[in-house]
């Protein structure tokens, strides 16, 4: 079924990740064990009859993934710390469109949450200094208050502050997208960015597809536009399943697909780059907008692997949203949209539902984006989230129950945990949070059932003993749940 | 017609109101001239039967709107500078709902308003630092920067920060309203509370009852909530007729009231007290919430006529919104509302819909509020835009044609000019823009035809010779076109 879904010709991936993606689930499946010398990279260009780049640039992706690591003069080598957990599973694709009936049960986790929590594995919450630089946005904000105080006594330029507009067009540079900075729209937030792009191209009642598991903000999102939802299986590496994309195309009078390409929530999955461009084709053939949430697209370390799929649009089909939330500052709150043919919509739905903008920290934000150390934030932020990761994804591959399945993102802030199909993740929510634990339940992440037994584990807070501890604790409860047995 | 719809017994206004309003019905007719000694608080005792106090209320309400004025020792006299142009007409009840297709004409006039302007009695558009304090905002903003920075890099509280919350309760407290800062929810601006909680108790399609004329802003919004709209008669000083209410809610599926009941747009109305009341009882009985609006109130001196209908509201059907951009800073752009009974939907809504908040910017506005001057900021603001009212009214009065009437608001930013039937003032839009001149013509202010011949001045940007140029001129125009010749 999967590799049905993965590989039919007409939406190929490029050949080295075909290759990859093979060697990976070698690896994964520990046919390759840890610290085990894998095949030269020449033998393997002949075996697959490929040239040497094609080959190296299979062993590349395997290491940006933390899968290999290339020992000089030696080859590469299976990484030896590396669990041999395997990635969760992808599901069937859709038959229909179901009502989105959230808030219910988010509001349950909501307040369990709002119990002493000591440990927070739920959302996102960065709570230490060791992610952001507060001492640069601050200065920022004092900069920009000084210089820009005719600002706070004039009413604010609708689209947003011109300074942000060619910061936020610049940067998209390296997401190979050539913006104007008079198209872009600012917002309060991404989340506001996407609220604003589904009110354009929907009416109450119309069908979105999202990608499955998806963050649960895009689904209580949906709710609240009484939006329905048909949500397309995505593979833990590689993304939304373009033939499962096209099925329910096919099926489904789908008005909007919602989804995030690049370092997808909660997998972390990241579009191969000609997935990516063949998603713009499928979509373009049946007239449906993508709405594309490019948030953490800066935490990749090269622009090739950054490119998001607006990057391939061609005629403004492609609503591309973002913020620097989850890069430079999450307390400044700005997003930004280039709505492409929407555009007009966007600003007279931001004007006339009184979504302004603050112009101040419009040009802190704005001075932050276009300082020359952005780069080097970005990759002390990817490593200190990727390290945090892999330790995280030890410790569930060791205390986890048996048969439990992680994904391996390349970096972001999130893990998706596949537990046994008998484990239920809401039980364990609740013992969990009885012992100040919050995490968060499957059941966020889809409209239907389907994760009842999976968990997110998100770590952009404090990252220490206490989490660590908590992350074994949470296996104990899971195994205790699974035999029956009270947590020891 | 008239004077029907503003003396039901049921609703009736309280009796000093009621003298003064006829007091103030011979002033504007010229019964009593400019100048002249009106007669005493004593005598007026005497003939209508009610204590002295009553009485002086009446002549107090008389002065207060600009009427009259005392003479130590000599007693009231009417004010001398005071034009004899009538008050606008109010309508008739409407017998139908009518869907909202603003959008198409607001664009025409966006469009013809980013041609040159120079002289702007469009829209609000603060340009100067005579009406608002940028040092001490700047400096607010400096200091929660240094003293909140931490905010800057963690992820916001959803409600609103509460040093925000509880300084709204306390300013509320002027009017009238015993909030809990924890019920307060933070968000933009005004428009976007508004826009939360009309989303919190209305489905497109639903009915919502407005004044008329009314702030355009709000029938955009009624129309990207694909909502209808049914418009009340309002007079232009006690506002809202509520024998028309009344009527349009016995015969129309009205789902909430959204109202500006202090110092209305366009037209600066007060109800007075005893109607705020009854239209609590009145929607209490239908069971129908109101949306309140209150950015105006604390440009009113006292406390008294700055009471909020919220003020009277016993079971939470009141959902008071309002924002500090008309009053302390244009550029903050933050606002609240504390929603009543829909509290936790508007939080949600806020939550899920992306409408997030700079935490630094919140902790600015709560010192701003908090500071002993904002009591002589409101004062110096209230003169500076009375003064600015009453010459505007003076010009109006002198160059625009004859029979041409203009309300008198006793504060606020705008004046609403009831021109002869006969004139279009598209026309005299289109004219006026060619010059570089922008003003808000009567179309814009209802879902349907009724204001073809009015317009709205506003007076919030520069004032001076440009401005005071451009009212003469647009009277020169307005005479033009009525005598069907080409403006001088």
């Amino acid at each position: 079924m999967n590799a049905m879904l993965f590989s039919t010709p007409a939406l190929s991936q490029p050949r080295y990740v075909q290759m990859a993606t093979r060697m990976a689930e070698l690896i994964d499946s520990g046919a390759f064990q840890p610290g085990q010398r894998l095949p030269s990279v020449r033998d393997t260009a002949a075996q697959e009859g490929v040239s040497i780049s094609t080959a190296m640039q299979a062993f590349r992706w395997l290491e940006d993934r933390g899968l290999a690591h290339a020992k000089p003069k030696a080859g590469y080598f299976v990484l030896k710390h590396r669990q041999r957990i395997a990635l969760p599973l992808v599901g069937r694709p859709p038959t229909h469109s179901v009502p989105v009936e959230q808030r219910s049960r988010t509001d349950v986790i909501r307040r369990e949450g709002h119990q002493a929590i000591q440990v927070n594995l739920g959302g996102y919450c960065p709570r230490d200094s060791q992610l952001f630089d507060e001492d640069r946005v601050r200065v920022a904000v004092a900069r920009a208050d000084r210089v820009h105080r005719r600002t706070l006594v004039e009413y604010s330029n609708e689209a947003g502050t011109q300074a942000l507009q060619n910061a936020v067009a610049q940067r998209a540079l390296h997401l190979g997208c050539s913006l104007r900075g008079e198209d872009v729209v600012i917002t309060s937030s991404c989340m506001q960015a996407i609220s604003l792009c589904l009110m354009a191209v929907t009416r109450p009642g119309d069908v979105v597809a999202l990608e499955s598991p998806t963050f649960f903000g895009f689904l209580d999102l949906l709710e609240s536009l009484n939006l329905r939802v048909v949500e397309i299986p995505s593979h833990p590496r590689t993304g939304l399943s373009l033939p499962a994309l096209q099925l329910a195309l096919d099926t489904q009078p789908i008005k909007a697909v919602l989804a995030v390409p690049t370092l997808s929530n909660p997998l972390g999955a990241i579009m191969p780059l000609a997935e990516k461009k063949a998603l713009v084709r499928l979509l373009a053939q049946y007239r449906v907008p993508l709405i594309e949430d490019v948030v953490f697209n800066d935490l990749l370390a090269s622009d090739e692997r950054r490119r998001a799929v607006k990057a391939f649009d061609q005629d403004g089909s492609v609503m591309v949203c973002g913020s620097f939330s989850k890069t430079i500052s999450p307390g400044v709150r700005l997003g930004w949209v280039e709505a492409g043919r929407w555009k007009e919509q966007v600003v007279t739905l931001k004007r006339v539902q009184g979504a302004a903008t603050n112009e101040v920290m419009e040009h802190a934000l704005a001075d932050l984006l276009t300082q020359s150390a952005y780069e080097s934030q970005m990759r002390r932020l990817s490593a200190t989230m990727k390290a945090r990761l892999q330790e995280a994804r030890r410790l569930v591959s060791a205390h986890f129950p048996k048969g439990t399945r992680v994904s391996d993102p390349p970096a972001g802030y999130t893990l998706w945990v596949e537990l046994p199909a008998a484990l239920d993740s809401m039980r364990l929510f609740e013992m969990a949070a009885a012992e100040g634990i919050t995490f968060g339940p499957g059941p966020l992440f889809s409209a239907t059932d389907r994760y009842a037994h999976c968990l997110r584990l998100s770590f952009s807070g404090a990252w220490g003993d206490a989490e660590k501890k908590a992350l074994s604790r949470l296996g104990q409860m899971a195994n205790a749940l699974l035999e029956g047995r009270p947590a020891p």
